[in-house]
């Protein structure tokens, strides 16, 4: 097989396609051009970075509720920088049957305008605030750039969430407590990001402001895998959503909106920490976390055996375990096959752990071994899954540390960029420069960073004017 | 308000549009027709209700999976009679953006023509069979007929199961497994139906038979809130999907598919087991399960709410609680809103509770009061729960029971009809037949007892030939 570490990086897109297929991860050969299958493992991964991510959202207050895929083309138009954007990429319905729809549907591309037409029926008054709802669900983009499996693709699975609240304080907090929702989840699965806020004329259409998380990515392309966008009034008054406050006066209630991508999440989570053998997959959300494997020793097979049911039993309750006790195959052949699916953890039983009453634990990140006795198994395996989580954080940030270069000319920018680098650049703030450098050096600015305050003090890289910000410049899925 | 018993009988519509409102179930008032938003409290019993499913078709080995909404024309085409059938009432697509598709594309009415393709790259072997997946997702049919909150809609939650195997016999036992696990749950929630294998002409389009879960509605037309289907070689014939056996020969798969839905489930808990009051949800998919409310007594303020705290810590563990100490809204009002919301237990404490350590337990199906002591609460609420479940069960069964009526001419039929039950009639078996009563009695002629076996002995209600079989005339959703 041609899965190696040196593939990813010299040829990730061949590399990631053989992982989702030999994984069953997804499968891109669905007969309309954009949408995946997702397979029985890539689904349960889908599933359970979702439970991660909703457990958080339901903790922190926001109601978990379903509006329709299908919004009006009357709901659709009425913010203007929305329509604009999304127009040329939205999924038309205009027929039912044989019939001709009076009035023309769109397919959801994100869902603001499905939802504000109910808030101003539900919101009156200062006690129906905030309101927070999230909803799990896929959103349809008639992407026109090549498509990509989980990362650029027309059925897009993520999360959305919703709020409306009294006053711009606290929008502006929501959208704090949303970045740290995020950031949590992120962490959780060790993805590196950059979090940035994005320059105005690449922020969200009808927002504010707009904050992104960028994960890298191996063939230096960004993987936006998450946004938070404070939306001031600019939904609510188009949407006519009032509220009468204490002192019986009226205003429109202030709304933040925010997405989690989950395909691409799950993209992030592969290309990020996956190596020569597959997949590696973090604890908290790997479908099948410990296997046990027999290696077969004449003369033991039956005393090996049940000590692999002594053990899986033993882990069963707390750990997604499974047995791989197939007669047909070789131990090394289900080596090979349980690390290509990235399980963290894998138990060897041959007849010295049978004796000895051990087990050998092998974790998958680098694939190191340890002995260890049976009384210690729960907490040698809570130990090392936590190794392996923080090994793979801190693996994948220095990375992305690694893959900063300040940039002090266009060529710089140019050489970054096609050594798979994300450039740091000095700013004057100015679209055309971002044009010029988009066009000469081929990446986006992406932003200015939302974590930490990074002053500029020198000229712009394009214009050599002063400059206003430091930004980040990567080419982006 | 105007819920009320009676009105459940006499006037439904109302009755169940009072409820969706007050209860915030849904909200029908979403600017596009036949498309539903979920709000909080409805999504959760929706949600509870998919986890019940799941869970028992996980346990036989059902995999999830997630397919794609959108189906080429061209996948859609190949059975004959499943186009000729859904043509008419699916939504389509033919343009994004601006541009025109090269190829249209349906909404799915259901998913057999998205994953036949996929079968037929998947399974080669008689070791890729018995396949077995789900998916819970959203369906889009294009109802003509008036629609209606939940039971006709035209966006359609629910879980659908897509299943191939080796020989026509094992397809038979997997519609029966599917039918054990409808059942079940069904069962679970108290839901009382007829089982009945729909006549040749109502099956399931491209099935070679179906067989329906029809429940009982207060106004007399059968809710179908569940489907089996064994479609024999239909479709994998027209979508080759071959499988080596041992001997080297190749044959086509046996398949089947089933659905079961979640948003004509809830209709059918709410129908049937709403009273006077409201809502009463039976305990496993009530999203609250207890609800403790203080009664509050002058000088004993701090006592009840120390010891509501008290027996809310010593439940939350094992209930979904919730205590109401709303300070400006009196124990009355408590009572309504939540008998409204359909709890199935109240806990009051007042200030004899609190002395004499007990509390008092008010169950929602007949609210009966128990004061019991706290050391039993436990043990209490436990067997409550499941006498409730039982009640609202058996209570259903025998609703249905007695809405069925042997009738021997259409006269019958038509006075049966309109008293709101269900005509058990002697049928010939012609389909000319059902077309007459269904103009002359306007009923639907909806299958034969698929539980029990019921032998025709007589002469066909309509034709006056010999009966071939037993079968059940009700008015439909």
């Amino acid at each position: 097989m041609s899965i190696s570490i040196e593939k990813k990086v010299s040829n990730f897109t061949e590399w990631f396609d053989k992982i989702l297929e030999e994984a069953k991860i997804v499968d891109n050969r669905y007969p309309v051009k954009g949408f995946l299958v997702y397979r029985e493992y890539g689904y349960k991964i889908i599933e359970n970075i979702r439970l991660l991510l909703e457990k958080k959202l339901e903790e922190t207050n926001h109601k978990a509720m379903l509006f329709p895929i299908a919004i009006s083309e009357d709901s659709f138009s009425k913010e203007a920088e929305h329509i604009a954007h999304f127009k040329e990429e939205v999924f038309w319905i205009e027929k039912a049957g044989s019939k001709k729809l009076d009035r023309m549907l769109v397919l959801r591309p994100t869902s603001e305008t499905a939802i504000y037409p109910m808030l101003q029926l539900w919101i009156r008054s200062h006690v129906d605030l905030p309101f927070k709802m999230h909803q799990s669900v896929a959103v349809y983009r008639y992407e026109t750039k090549a498509t990509r499996p989980l990362f650029r693709v027309r059925e897009i699975l993520w999360n959305e969430a919703h709020t409306a609240h009294a006053t711009q304080e606290e929008a502006e907090k929501q959208v704090e407590e949303a970045i740290k929702i995020y950031s949590e989840v992120f962490n959780e699965l060790g993805i590196a990001y950059l979090l940035l806020k994005r320059p105005e004329f690449d922020k969200f259409a009808g927002a504010v402001y707009s904050i992104a998380f960028d994960a890298w990515n191996p063939d230096g392309k960004v993987n936006q895998i998450g946004t938070v966008h404070n939306l001031g009034t600019n939904f609510s008054k188009v949407f006519d959503v009032k509220y009468e406050k204490k002192d019986g006066t009226w205003d429109y209630v202030y709304t933040t909106c925010y997405g989690f991508g989950f395909s691409r999440t799950l993209a992030a989570i592969i290309a990020q920490h996956g190596d020569d053998h597959g997949c590696v997959f973090p604890s908290k959300i790997a479908p099948i976390q410990i296997v046990v494997i027999p290696i077969p020793y004449k003369g033991f097979e039956n005393d090996i055996e049940n000590y692999c049911v002594e053990i899986f039993n033993k882990l069963k309750n707390d750990y997604r375990i499974t047995i791989d006790d197939r007669k047909d195959v070789r131990p090394g052949e289900k080596f090979y096959y349980w690390e290509l699916l990235g399980v963290p953890i894998r138990i060897e039983i041959g007849p010295s752990e049978v004796k000895e009453r051990t087990a050998t634990l092998v974790r998958r990140d680098n694939l190191n071994r340890k002995n260890v006795p049976i009384e210690n198994l729960q907490y040698e395996i809570n130990s090392l899954l936590k190794d392996l989580d923080n090994n793979l954080r801190s693996k994948s940030r220095k990375f992305l540390e690694n893959l900063i270069e300040n940039c002090f000319n266009i060529n710089d920018v140019k050489n970054a960029l096609f050594q798979k680098k994300i450039a740091r650049i000095e700013w004057c703030g100015n679209e055309k420069c971002a044009e010029i450098l988009k066009n000469e050096a081929g990446g986006e600015i992406r932003g200015t960073r939302a974590d930490i305050i990074e002053k500029a003090n020198g000229k712009c890289l394009i214009c050599g004017k002063e400059s206003k910000e430091i930004v980040y410049v990567a080419r982006a899925y």
